[in-house]
């Protein structure tokens, strides 16, 4: 069910992307480069699913939740930067700077940022106006200063340092935690559900992303340079502080599991069926990519 | 009467900007630098200008107006990175990524671009929630690859190549004019504008942005350094395209004198006084910096 359930998201979501307008004149080939590449699109699967769970349309909910992976892919295209990580390789392809080169990578990002508000802000007729304009400043707020640009700016900091595991918890909050709260807050939020539904929502996805995160680092240190299709034990070789350099590889998995026991926890006050939501923060942990 | 209107505005403006919550502990400090350097503020001040001039309140369209010089901000940073037009000085002082690093400047960049749109999706209480949502996807549009962004792409494309005026113009009107546009249409919009109103100023705001753009170019050959804040003949240098290169001087200087003209004309369907929006296009053919 699981499995069915994630492809048909992952393919709603890649057909609106691929049929984007890009124009080929201006940036259109770079921006879709990186955008159309693969990805496991977590963040607009998790707009999709949270959105149906408050009883709302996937369909209607289908560009917002997409524009979400436009901020992520122009999130990576900077990050993979010379200037930032200096990565060559993203998802098993060149980054988009050595395709394109510097200059039009750095524009590739933000074209794609700006284009997430453009589709933001685009008329939906099944949604008021006031949810529409919630959902804007909340993705605004997550993606910015106080959101993941601010958790990249401490991350590139944090460089060469040895750091605290709230130290770690705090960059992890901002640089990947507040895009994924957001995700699951805009389905809640444009699929109509409560207050109360959407706080729960809330929680499950920030459990979540503290899951995704700790299972990066020990992806990084145990996983396949293959099948992630990038190198591996680069934060041994950074130097950077992780869950498991902080906790021990054993207390790492312990705190992955109980993130993901958090995460189920969360969905326990919804009437319909949130089955995809539970599995979604199984398949979190147990994945190897 | 134009001049103490001008440093009303810009007044306003600064205080708004300085007065933003900088979180020093993330990135307000280079967010900052760039923006409350100084600047002409043309932007901002063209949308208080426009608002009043449909009848509307300049103080709630101010946030708003700001957002326009946050992204224009980042766009200068991005801009001025070795991976673009390498430029170490910017409004008289080091660029950015002189002070705080390129990996720090591409960020507080993004931060600004972010930012610009959680303050556009702030709830404003005096004007309609469809106005200001129109507002966001124009702006977006405006910034994005069907407009600046794509208009720098084009720019960068372009670097060492011989074009002709329409392609000159083609770029202006994407990297420079669609902003300025945006801005007059936006005073228009959330000032309560009519459609013909909003017409007017955009027929207005596009003569303005070429107008801009040509003096701009003039003032690179003829324009003193230390006015300007930035070397001068630095288009000579590159051997860019620009309206003196192509029309001569004489012939940019005719064409700049016609931009004034047809913006003036615009302004002719307005009741209320447009006498700052008129004199704001004199000041831009006429102004030293």
């Amino acid at each position: 069910m699981f499995r069915t359930m994630l492809k048909n998201y992952a393919a709603k979501i890649e057909a609106f992307l691929t049929n984007l307008p890009w124009d080929e004149a201006t940036m259109g080939q770079s921006m879709r480069y990186s955008l159309v590449g693969g990805g496991k699109r977590i963040r607009p699967v998790l707009a999709l699913a949270t959105a149906e769970a408050v009883g709302g349309d996937a369909e209607t909910v289908l560009p917002a939740a997409c524009s979400l992976e436009l901020i992520h892919t122009y999130s990576l295209i900077h990050d993979d930067l010379p200037a930032m990580d200096n990565d060559d390789y993203r998802r098993g392809r060149l980054s988009n700077h050595k395709v394109f080169g510097e200059g039009n990578a750095i524009l590739a990002g933000d074209g794609l940022l700006t284009y997430a508000f453009e589709i933001l802000a685009q008329p939906l007729s099944a949604v008021s106006l006031e949810r529409q304009l919630r959902v804007i400043q909340e993705v605004a707020q997550a993606a910015g200063p106080a959101g993941m640009v601010g958790g990249q700016v401490l991350d590139l900091a944090a460089e060469g340092k040895t750091l605290t595991l709230e130290e770690v918890e705090q960059i992890h909050r901002l640089k990947t935690g507040a895009m994924l709260t957001v995700s699951a807050r805009l389905g809640g939020i444009l699929g109509g559900g409560t207050e109360e539904q959407i706080q729960a929502l809330t929680r499950y996805a920030q459990a979540l992303g503290l899951a995704f995160q700790i299972k990066d680092d020990i992806l990084d240190l145990e996983g396949d340079s293959k099948t992630l299709g990038k190198p591996v034990k680069s934060d041994l070789k950074q130097e950077k502080s992780t869950y498991p350099s902080l906790l021990g590889i054993t207390g790492a998995k312990e705190q992955l599991a109980l993130q993901v026991q958090e995460a189920h926890k969360a969905l326990t006050v919804f009437n319909k069926s949130t089955d995809f939501l539970y599995l979604l923060a199984d398949y979190i942990a147990e994945r190897k990519s």
